[in-house]
């Protein structure tokens, strides 16, 4: 952490920093420039937390240095981390396909689904059993009925599966029937939730918040892990920006960004960043080239009858070429 | 809402358009233009909802002609809400003054800027009891206690008073404690809180997410109308664009716009939007002057001591010399 | 600017880099952290531009700590700026208004106009000669002839005028008939008639980029002042945001920002930030609340008939009976 | 277009409406909803341009229905453009490289680059002579003399060439040494140089604008296909967004969109996008796997003494390598 004092910052104010500093048991590096002077502090800054010294007499501003999360860095974790999934490990050496419906609906549609995307070779079920939904007149799910859907699901085909878990209550239920679970963006920052997630241990895939920083999101997997529950996996799915052509902005380079700063593997939802069934087959093939862990895309039986989310879904004979597709691409990346 | 055809759209598929939304009880208006053929649907189009119309054949897009809101338009009820909070007004005669600390720190704070605040006017207490907090390494709030100083400061000084909740739990703990309840940024689309709200028939005040447009905040105010309640004030709180100079962009348009779409009061905290204590009175003051009907501000008996968002936070001087300023600025928005 | 090494960087690459700042006649001070090694630099550092320090082995990054910009900076000329345009003044005292039709349309148009803004108080006349448009088939602007209008209304009414330069050939032609010129937001970084309006010395209003941070308008600012031009007008003008219920955001705590890191002086343009004519009054009077300098906006005779940006334009009533409205505002702000 | 009336618009003047449409020239369709009255316009609705219905009584909205481009549209132009440049091809069997140092800086430096970008495979030399620089204290490139060294280049290498104009000047020179000129993203809406450029013929290829939507772009390249120059090639570069992690954030899916709005090559360029160099490689993968018809590079003799933009360029090994793996991702996108 650097303290960057004002030009012609009185002796005495910068002395009252330095105590501060020293009194909190940290040492300091005091550089005087021909404009500014600036202070280094060295040692554990988490105890500056909440000093303010931002308000301090004199001093400018404060540039941190180092990020403000540990456990999900790649600095102090430099091997990357392995998710085991039912029988599946999301990592490095896989390329892990999370296919299914935006939303469960009923029985017949999720068994047809899951059916179709595990003969097309996909490891992961996933299927919506909470929904959040901008208006309160749309679809909202079939809640624990959706779940036990899932069961089934993975019962007959021996898929892993995940479910978006949007409170406690919710979580507590689905961990009961799912393998994984997943905090939407709408929630990334809902840092109750994170925590219960953090301490229940299991899977989880953890969704960039629409106007989440990178470096928030990393702070937002710190929540869980922090809480002793190492499964955690990142998923990018598009940013808010002014662009209104896809309904989000995917972006992509966010994996390159992951792969420099953290250990914790990174999946790609093209889907939902765009919103546009035809975009979502070359932005798959563009997430793997750049090094997704993996892909979530939704499939549905029939698009048109989709009860959420239908323009973004692929039809079977669309994702069964996607997934012959991919077969290049994961081999040129090194992946089975 | 409209229904655009491609350019050479087959007349059968054109048809088969007409014949689904006629099927579902509606009349159709065909245009049939140079380039593209038009079809208006004429009356409740929430019945298509989940219709997946873009994926017919030879469909372009579908425009949407109204809002998805109906209980929050001003079209609907074109008379200006006023919500009481204890025995205060927020609506369009007054100027609603929300100010105290970001966080209840302990009892001897809280009850020191309840005391200046109330002397300097103010009506409502603001103090976080629950504190979502981007590193799981700050502090986080005290909880029940911190509600206990809320009403003890309420009695003591005749001030009404608002905190923040985070989940369903929060909730139903401070509606005990506290006049007003508020929903941050990061939970505007936890609907989940929102329908709870909503059945508690408590007022609310419901800040805008960081992302989100004014549309998804006025359907995220229509979730807690829906519930039947009808006591909602919204507030403007700086959106996230790519500027850093402040932590947020404050959108004070965002007032004006509220007031030409919603009879719901708009409140603006220029405090969290700015992230900087010496930019809080004047964006205060142009709050007032492009009609808010009130303000929230941070203000901290020791800005250096606070656990949190010091910086922003307004000491007792400058809030009252704030408040004296605003006497002008009231009387020119013809405000009480 | 600070260099912060990796850690565990090695002892060689460090004073590698301590030997290229040194060899450059800087001075170094050396922090041995924790976890990382950081290098302050003391002294002029543009001689470091263009040397990559970023790309030197084990360095992490570097972290300017001074702004890049000089004499736009308020550290280095602490008195407000005044900025004479024909008889008037821009500056600390004067609350300076800019109005009349977004595009002279001919002859008749623009001196009702300029008879209207100067009877309600206006002392600037703007009116485009030279007009951007989106679309090539759009209306473009009359050039020289518009430019003539301009000088016959300022002849006849005593108005200061204002017109856009979109290129060194406007810019050549404008000084000749106006008093001032504006550089729009689309060319806020077309460096070389940034360089060129320097040079001329005509006082010139500098309108944000719509993706521009407060950085990077001040570093175009300076551009012109390098050039040896001191007469720079700063115009705010909304930002593009995901936002679509306005044409841009209008961020006024730029405006703050603005005052507390420059001493050039800032008009804001609600007209342009907004697009729609009935917001422009609420915005207007924030402006001046928040500390603006002055304001500009457009007003037409008849705005049905305008042929640039009719929507958000005053008609004569709406403008006069906001200005009255102004005075209030006026006087509270203490400008005359 | 699509004019949507309030509702409770009054009979007269929905039918004022009608009756301006009409007398333009133009068909109406008129729908009578239970809540609003919709006015669907048939005909060439650039006759409507600069009619502002949008103030006429008791009109709610303007909504367009087809875009205001026609010569970059697909609609118009369902075959892919190819433009020639030198003895090469961009299009939809091709993949195009340019790579070269951002700024030309010497003779030697340029020549180096060029044979080794030749060696691993480019076909096109790029290399700016005019550079836009933030700062004008930073490197501004050396004009003539830098074009000299790109003819030079061109003619021991065979390599086709490409630079940046900024202005006519710039392009009148230009267009003697070099094969192909490039319009940068903060000249995208330069509209005058646009127009020069579609006079000229010369192949031009144009960045998108840092805060562009996708439709604005084309609305550029339509300035210049106007002009009857259709030798346009589109450059995705990033995007300004919250994010700060990369320099800008890389729209891929813009890539996607082009293609399904536009008949022109789009070309992406991960170096500027991304401001990293080891960024580049992953991400210009990805941008082969999605479609992209080519791919713009920097690469530096020596990154660490580059007078602009060091960090972000490549090394020879690191391109010779991106070289060699881009075949695989080639072969799989059926381009030579």
């Amino acid at each position: 952490m650097i303290i960057v004092m004002k030009p012609q910052a009185e002796r005495q104010n910068v002395e009252n920093v330095v105590k501060l500093v020293e009194d909190n048991g940290l040492k300091v590096h005091l550089s005087q420039g021909a404009e500014v002077t600036i202070i280094g502090v060295i040692g554990d800054k988490t105890v500056l937390m909440d000093k303010n010294i931002e308000l301090m007499k004199d001093v400018d501003k404060i540039i941190p240095v180092t990020e403000s999360y540990k456990l999900a860095s790649l600095k102090f974790h430099p091997e990357p981390t392995r998710v085991k999934v039912g029988k599946y490990e999301i990592g490095p050496d896989t390329l892990t396909v999370m296919a299914g419906p935006c939303a469960v609906e009923n029985e017949d549609q999720l068994l047809e689904v899951a059916r179709e995307v595990k003969k097309d070779g996909a490891q992961i079920l996933r299927g919506g059993a909470f929904k959040p939904r901008t208006s309160p007149y749309a679809f909202q799910g079939l809640g624990e009925e959706g779940l036990k859907y899932l069961k089934e699901a993975q019962e007959e085909t021996g898929l892993a599966t995940i479910t978006e878990v949007t409170n406690e209550q919710a979580l507590a239920m689905a961990v009961k029937y799912v393998d994984m679970v997943q905090i939407g963006a709408r929630n990334m920052q809902n840092f109750q939730l994170l925590k219960e997630v953090g301490k229940s241990g299991v899977p989880v895939m953890l969704k960039r918040g629409l106007s989440a920083t990178i470096d928030e999101w990393l702070n937002a997997a710190e929540y869980i892990l922090s809480e002793g529950n190492p499964n955690v996996v990142l998923c990018e799915r598009g940013i808010r920006t002014f662009e209104t052509a896809t309904r989000n902005t995917l972006d992509l380079s966010a994996v390159c960004v992951i792969k420099a700063k953290s250990h914790l593997p990174v999946i790609v939802d093209p889907s939902h960043a765009t919103g546009v069934w035809s975009y979502v087959a070359p932005l798959t093939r563009a997430a793997v080239a750049c090094g997704a862990d993996g892909i979530m895309v939704e499939v549905h039986n029939c698009p048109e009858k989709a009860l959420s989310d239908g323009p973004q879904s692929l039809k079977f004979d669309s994702f069964a070429s996607l997934m012959k597709d991919l077969e290049g691409y994961k081999k040129l990346a090194g992946r089975a």
